[in-house]
C-alpha cells in the first residue's frame, strides 16, 4: 500500500490528498486498471473530522478500491477551537466555491499519478459526509459548469465522478431557510450558522447564491449516479434534505439510491466502533448502510476480474 | 497510518512483518490503546500468497485494529516457480518448527514497539488462511512450550494470541495419512506432497512428528479461543480437518465458533472481489464468514469506546 500526502496548494498544507493506493500482485489484477474512491470528511466547512476520513478510506480499499482522503478548504486552523456561539468573521480560504474547487485539484492530481498507481481514471467514485457530502454533491453538479471545467480550462469528462456515496447532508439551503423551525436545538442552530458564516460568508446570505450552492436545485442530465443514506432523527441536518435531493434526482431521471434509518444522530459515519467516538455512534442498524452502498458501488465499480484462476488456465493448456 | 516492513531475520529478506497501524485521533481513541490482529498468509509453506495478505490486513484494519502481515518461512524463493511435480529436496528454512517461531519473533516485534503505535499486547489476534492458518494454529497450540516461549526464553504469556481465526486450514497430519483416499485430484496430492515436503522434510514423516504437526492433536487449556471456516467442497485440505479440529476443541472446553459452508472450492480469502484472482474465486455465501468472524472477535477486542461523545460531556459540564 502507498500512503502519501499531497499538498494541493503551494505555501498552504490545510488542503490535502492522502492516498491508500492497493498494492498489486500477479494473483490479484495482474496490471490491470482498479477504480477509486475519493472522501471528503464532514464538519460543517470549520474542520475535517478525523471520524470520517481514514477509517472510511481503509472501509473502502478493502472493497479493492483504491481510495483517497481530501482535507479540503475548510474555516478552521488546525487546532483552533470551534466558533461556534463567538462573533464570528468570515474568513475567503473557505468561501464557496473554494472547497469545492478543491475536489477538482485532487481530481487532477489523481490523473497526474493514474499510470503510477494503475488507477482506473473513468472510474472514479466520490463520497462525502455531512458537510463533505454537500461539498461532494456540489462537486457532482457544478463540475461540468464553470466553476470547476470552466475555471480550470480542462474537458468536462476528466471531473466527472462515476458514482457518488452521500451522508446525511444538506442539499437544499433554500428549503432550510423557507423553514428554520426545522432546526430547534440550540446547539445544532449555533453550529448551522457558524457553517453558513464559512461556506456562504453570512448567515443571510442572497437567494441567488442559495441556490447556486443548493444541489437539489442543480441536478442535471450531466450529474452522475447517487447513492444517499440519512438518519430521520438527525438533529442538525433535517431529513427532509435527503428527501428533497431524491424528489429532484427522480424529476430528473438520475439514478440513485437512497436509505433513510428511522433512528439515529447526525454524524454517525460508518455507525460501528472504527468510527466511533464513543457507544453513542454504535449503531447497528443504521451501520447497513455500508453493505448497501458495497453492492451498489460494485455495479458501477467491479474490478476487471479474470474468469478463471491463472492456474487453472495453466492446467488447460 | 503507519505501513512499514521490517525483516525479523538478520541478512534476510523472506521474513517480513508489514504493519498497518491506525492512525489515532483525538475524535477516536484519543491516546488509549488499540488491540491487532497479525495476519498468516497461506501458500502450501511453499511461498506466502498476495490473496490472503493486505487484503485482509486492510479488511481488519477497517474494524479498528492494528493489523500486520508476516510474511513467515517458506520453501520457495521470491518469484521461483512451483515445485509441485518435479523432485523436490528438503530445504532447511522451511522446516517445523521454523515457520510458527516466525510467529513468535513477530509478536515480540509487536511488543517492541506497542507504545509507540499505541497497540494493546494483551489483545493481538491471529488470523491465518490454507497453510497459514496451520502455521497459526501450530502456534497457537505451541506458544507455551519448548518451541516458543522456551525458544525465546521469555514467559509464555507474552506469546498467547487472544483469539484466533482460521480459515480452511489442515489440522490433523495423522488423521490425512490415514486417510489418504481423502485427496483424489492429482493437482491437489503433488501441491500436499510439496507442502509436507517443505514443512516436514519428507512426504513420509515418522508418527510422533506427524503428531507434533497435528494442532487437532495438542489442544490444551492453553489454547486461545478460535474461530475456524472452511468449505465442504474443498478439494485441497479435507474439510474433515476442520472438523477434527473442532471436535478436538469440544472435548478440550476450548471456546470456538466454526463454520462450514456447504459449497467453494479452497483458498478464497475473502470470497469477495478484493482477494479473486477471479470470478471463480467470489462465493456471497462464503463471504459471510467476514461479518461472523467480525462479530465473534469483537467480543474479545472491543475498543474501548468513551461512553458519551467528548461534545456531549463538555455541554453536561
Amino acid at each position: 500500500m502507498i500512503t502519501q500526502q499531497f499538498f494541493l496548494h503551494e505555501g498552504r498544507e490545510d488542503v490535502s490528498l492522502t492516498t491508500y493506493v492497493l498494492s498489486d500482485s500477479r494473483e490479484l489484477l495482474d496490471g490491470r486498471l482498479r477504480p477509486g474512491i475519493l472522501i471528503c470528511p464532514g464538519g460543517g466547512y470549520l474542520n475535517c473530522s478525523d471520524r470520517e476520513a481514514e477509517p472510511i478510506a481503509l472501509r473502502f480499499a478493502a472493497m479493492g478500491y483504491h481510495a483517497f482522503v481530501l482535507r479540503y478548504s475548510v474555516y478552521m486552523d488546525q487546532g483552533e477551537p470551534y466558533p461556534v456561539g463567538k462573533s464570528m468573521q468570515k474568513r475567503a480560504r473557505s468561501l464557496f466555491p473554494n472547497s469545492m474547487q478543491d475536489i477538482g485539484l485532487a481530481f487532477l492530481k489523481l490523473r497526474e499519478h493514474a499510470s503510477e498507481w494503475k488507477l482506473d481514471t473513468q472510474r472514479i467514485a466520490l463520497c462525502g459526509f455531512s458537510a463533505g457530502a454537500h461539498n461532494s454533491a456540489m462537486y457532482a453538479t457544478h463540475y461540468q459548469g464553470k466553476d470547476i471545467a470552466g475555471y480550470f480550462q480542462q474537458d468536462a469528462e476528466i471531473f466527472k465522478p462515476a458514482a457518488c456515496i452521500l451522508a446525511y447532508g444538506l442539499y437544499d439551503y433554500c428549503l432550510l431557510m423557507e423553514n428554520p423551525a426545522l432546526i430547534r436545538d440550540p446547539f445544532a442552530k449555533g453550529l448551522r450558522k457558524a457553517a453558513a458564516i464559512a461556506l456562504l460568508g453570512s448567515d443571510k446570505p442572497s437567494q441567488q447564491l442559495l441556490e447556486q450552492v443548493s444541489p437539489a436545485r442543480q441536478v442535471s442530465a450531466h450529474t452522475p449516479p447517487l447513492f444517499l443514506w440519512a438518519t430521520g432523527e438527525d438533529s442538525l441536518v433535517p431529513v427532509s434534505q435527503t428527501a428533497a435531493f431524491t424528489l429532484a434526482l427522480s424529476k430528473a431521471g438520475i439514478p440513485f439510491e437512497a436509505h433513510v434509518f428511522e433512528s439515529g444522530p447526525h454524524g454517525l459515519s460508518l455507525a460501528d466502533q472504527a468510527t466511533a467516538g464513543s457507544r453513542f455512534e454504535l449503531n447497528p442498524v443504521a451501520a447497513q448502510w455500508l453493505p448497501l452502498a458495497q453492492t451498489w458501488l460494485e455495479k458501477r465499480l467491479a474490478l476487471p476480474l479474470r474468469e478463471i484462476p491463472l492456474w487453472m488456465e495453466q492446467l488447460e493448456r
